[in-house]
């Protein structure tokens, strides 16, 4: 049912920015945002975010979320059933923010926003071992760059990481590209060249915050929970980031559910194995998140 | 301090059987037993085993506990803190086996003792899908050769496997091998050919049921949850395991815990990365088990 749905008939051709933007919101808005939340307005730094916060039961912990959608599309509105079920599950607020896309503001305009976030948060008296960075897909790869850009700014590293299904490639070597080509009823080599074009604005690929999964330096990297699925051409993002992750001394936790596609997190109330995995991530971050 | 504790001086030279038996008996004495948890002696088809249960809130299901001991040491005794602290973190009921040991009894009287305590089980109406297979190290390891071997015979596949630092490789091709030589503080190539020959009794390591990792068929396995940590020469047992179950199309969760040895779990209530790994492992089996 969720494999026909992902694979329903698109137009043919490459689709407008504003087509894929509202295309995205339509698939998103039939997602189930979980009860027992509350959203508010905020600012971290320069950009706007989403609070997302437990109606009761809140604990001292903050999660920074990055929405998923090729740096291209998406807001935290779109990634509000994964940011909503990270807070139910865990007690902790997050801010989901609303970092600035591509193709008007190419890379590394979100990794600079997400940095921003993040001093705001620590600015505002925050303590990095209070806190985690979440994300899916694109925001995957985001909480990978932004420790990354974060270490580089002298910024002490979060005390976690969880990435749904995160892009961390754009030189698209892995494995996965050739062998779940067909498979995944999202992405072809194709379309994700299309997004990436507009992301990477002319730079090389072959850069570390464009493709940390084989070229990053993790040296003193917080622990990390990466979750994907076996039918998608980006699982091989995830296997890597954590082999190196492993050979940097750095505590990895690589779940994979067979069978199900791209951020099946988000199928959460619908898919059992969604609820289950997002059971698994609240776990990892109330191990990691101190008050 | 544990990894000093594990470096102790030891006797040159090849130890005994006996020895090697008394000398683990002693050091896993040591291991904190949790509350709440009662033992009593069982039979499972041709085996004696622990019965391990919860004092209060038992839940439906049913662990099949494997001890370690490189095949030719150790006991449901010396395991059992591990058994333990899984039951009491899960509630459900453990019979930790007392399968027969190399050098007296080699390769595959193991693995006919380990199938012939799930034959039992099953004879005695319980449900495949309310059994786990869990163990550590050779324990570990006979939790996926278990499997194989049941298979075989035609027996259904249990609900769940978790391995805790699984030996998976008699061919000890892992690069681990290599790049954890002097990191072990358990292991050296010398002293695991030690034991391993004893084990094999000649035959040749490779054959799935000795090397799973590089040989074994994995279809049709069950979800499965690996646990090691970043110290130890058997550590691409895990990962390339993982890799073959992830091919296979099997879900998989790859649990590495960075600077920690072989079966950290052990120190569990000394060490919270042992606590918080148990935990995760709890969780895993009971969103597998089903009542």
């Amino acid at each position: 049912m969720i494999d026909a749905r992902a694979r329903q008939p698109r137009p043919v051709g490459a689709p407008s920015v504003a087509d894929i933007r509202a295309g995205f919101r339509a698939l998103m808005a039939e997602m189930i945002v979980p009860d027992g939340i509350r959203t508010s307005a905020a600012t971290l730094g320069p950009r706007p975010a989403l609070c997302v916060e437990p109606v009761e039961g809140e604990r001292a912990g903050t999660l920074l979320y990055f929405h998923g959608g090729a740096y291209v599309f998406g807001s935290p509105e779109t990634a509000l059933s994964l940011t909503g079920n990270l807070v139910a599950r865990t007690g902790f607020r997050a801010y989901s923010l609303e970092y600035r896309l591509a193709p008007e503001h190419p890379f590394p305009a979100a990794i600079e926003d997400t940095v921003g976030a993040y001093r705001a948060l620590l600015d505002s008296g925050a303590d990095p071992s209070s806190i985690a960075f979440a994300g899916d897909s694109a925001g995957g790869g985001l909480t990978v760059t932004t420790c990354l850009a974060a270490r580089d700014a002298g910024l002490p590293m979060p005390a976690a990481i969880v990435a749904f299904s995160p892009g961390l490639d754009a030189t698209r070597t892995g494995e996965s590209m050739e062998t779940k080509a067909g498979i995944d009823p999202y992405f072809t080599r194709e379309s994700l060249a299309h997004t990436g074009r507009m992301y990477r604005g002319g730079q090389d690929p072959h850069h570390p915050l464009l493709s940390p999964a084989v070229l990053a330096d993790l040296a003193g990297f917080p622990p990390m929970l990466l979750q994907a699925g076996t039918n998608e051409v980006l699982l091989d993002d995830s296997t890597r980031m954590a082999a190196r992750a492993r050979a940097a001394g750095v505590d990895v936790v690589l779940d994979i559910t067979a069978d199900v596609p791209h951020v099946f997190q988000s199928f959460a109330g619908v898919l059992d194995e969604a609820d289950e995995a997002l059971d698994r991530a609240a776990l990892f971050l109330t191990q990691r998140v101190r008050a």
